[in-house]
């Protein structure tokens, strides 16, 4: 059969989601603030530990060539140590062009979880920024201490220069340099887990009162928080038998758990005297 | 501080171990039959599904440029379903050279994780194999039918030439194109998990058995089955207060659940015996 005849139309806006179905109307407002794609995916790097180094091949003349790497950040770049017997570190020697994929993992469609390529030259890291960089990866992966001096291992850092950025299904963005340097992961990464369980375990009341008062799901029976940022929360809600995203933004930009614990509750104030009115 | 005076002298046979010690005493026989790299390689690759697919960029002039794909296996080659839409669609489009990195998940150092580098070029499939691509892509990702036939989405295959296999620390190999078309994963892939279970649960009599009468490992007081292929299978023995890994040999191929079960009972017989001459 030709592709003519077993292809079905594309229209661009009709990107698939998770499950396949078409895009559903939103339930919150579509300006509420969330982090930029630059905020992601350097919330994304500091999540992960492992990615993949992508080289010129000098063994397979001018193939990119993808291998497997353990990484710290260092200053916004990306920072490695190789082996010198390793196929990358041959390829960086004789061509210094590179790139670097990091991918969140999870269950579900692997197409739905965010990744981000990294692109800008490979170097070797000089004698005068050693310690610091070795420090930077050090922290990051503690058991590399005992190789990190050896002979035939030294620090590669990727300068990045651009950046691609995919959240999943249809957000994906290019990043470029300056505004990637002027952003930070998000504060309250090493907290989120924890306040989403404290949230669901002791506060499903307020993520329902939430949805009915400050979206569009005002039929919300459940709500199960899903996600945590500096500029606001996301939900599952269950509405009849359906399950539908909710985001809400805070009023201020949050930095700490407990930044993050004020603003929840003044949220709930709110909701209870919006609950009231009706 | 110079490189000079800060690291120490690495001989290439000192390769790290996972948690940073040198290479112990092996506990069992060297030679004991095992997967080739092609079929480790082939066994890995049937049990992952995502991959990193390296292209040359064209945005990036030349920068080799990683992206996250899904994929599935056809007669030896690996197979994408692309959006033209995509980077790596557009990078493929103008230059077919490519990679594809696909690594092992897991608990522990990454780097003692096995993953396999396969190289070649990468073109869109044409009518008169589309079918069957589809029909290998679509049994791997069943979601994916929702989309295969839309206009703006194409196969492509990687038409693997030269693969890189790293088993982990210090074992790696390249495998060269016929060895890996005459390779096949391994038979006992979906079958493997359940056996070790098994093993373990009701039989970790049998395991210590072995360690005991067919391997170095005479002292052992409690062994663990951690991997099974068809040409043996692995344990981590408890000899004192250390653990020790033994692999063990099969005396024929197995192909099947069965045949395994088969084998391992033989064994058993067969160790009981060498306990009551002792």
């Amino acid at each position: 059969m030709s592709k003519e005849t077993t292809k079905k139309k594309f229209t661009k806006h009709a990107s698939p989601t998770a499950d396949g179905s078409s895009k559903p109307d939103l339930m919150y407002d579509r300006n509420v603030p969330k982090p930029s794609h630059a905020e992601y995916a350097r919330t994304l790097i500091a999540k992960m530990d492992v990615a993949t180094l992508c080289t010129i091949s000098e063994k397979s003349k001018g193939h990119p060539y993808g291998s497997f790497v353990t990484y710290a950040m260092h200053n916004g770049d990306l920072i490695f140590l190789l082996s010198q017997l390793a196929e990358h570190t041959k390829n960086l020697n004789a061509n210094s062009k590179a790139s670097a994929l990091i991918a969140e993992t999870g269950e579900g469609n692997p197409l739905a979880l965010s990744r981000v390529t990294l692109v800008g030259e490979c170097l070797e890291v000089q004698d005068d920024e050693r310690e610091s960089v070795k420090k930077s990866f050090i922290e990051a992966h503690e058991s590399a201490s005992v190789y990190a001096d050896w002979e035939d291992f030294a620090f590669f850092r990727l300068n990045v220069e651009s950046v691609r950025y995919i959240g999943g299904f249809g957000r994906m963005s290019w990043v470029n340099e300056s505004r990637w340097n002027s952003s930070e992961p998000d504060p309250l990464l090493q907290n989120s887990d924890d306040i989403i369980t404290h949230m669901n375990e002791d506060h499903s009341d307020a993520l329902v009162l939430y949805c009915q008062t400050m979206s569009k799901a005002k039929e919300t029976s459940h709500a199960v928080m899903t996600h945590i940022d500096r500029y606001g929360f996301e939900m599952m809600a269950t509405i009849n038998s359906e399950t539908k995203p909710i985001r809400l933004g805070f009023e201020k930009d949050v930095k700490t758990p407990d930044e993050a614990r004020i603003e929840l509750v003044k949220m709930v104030k709110e909701a209870r005297k919006l609950i009231s009115q009706n």
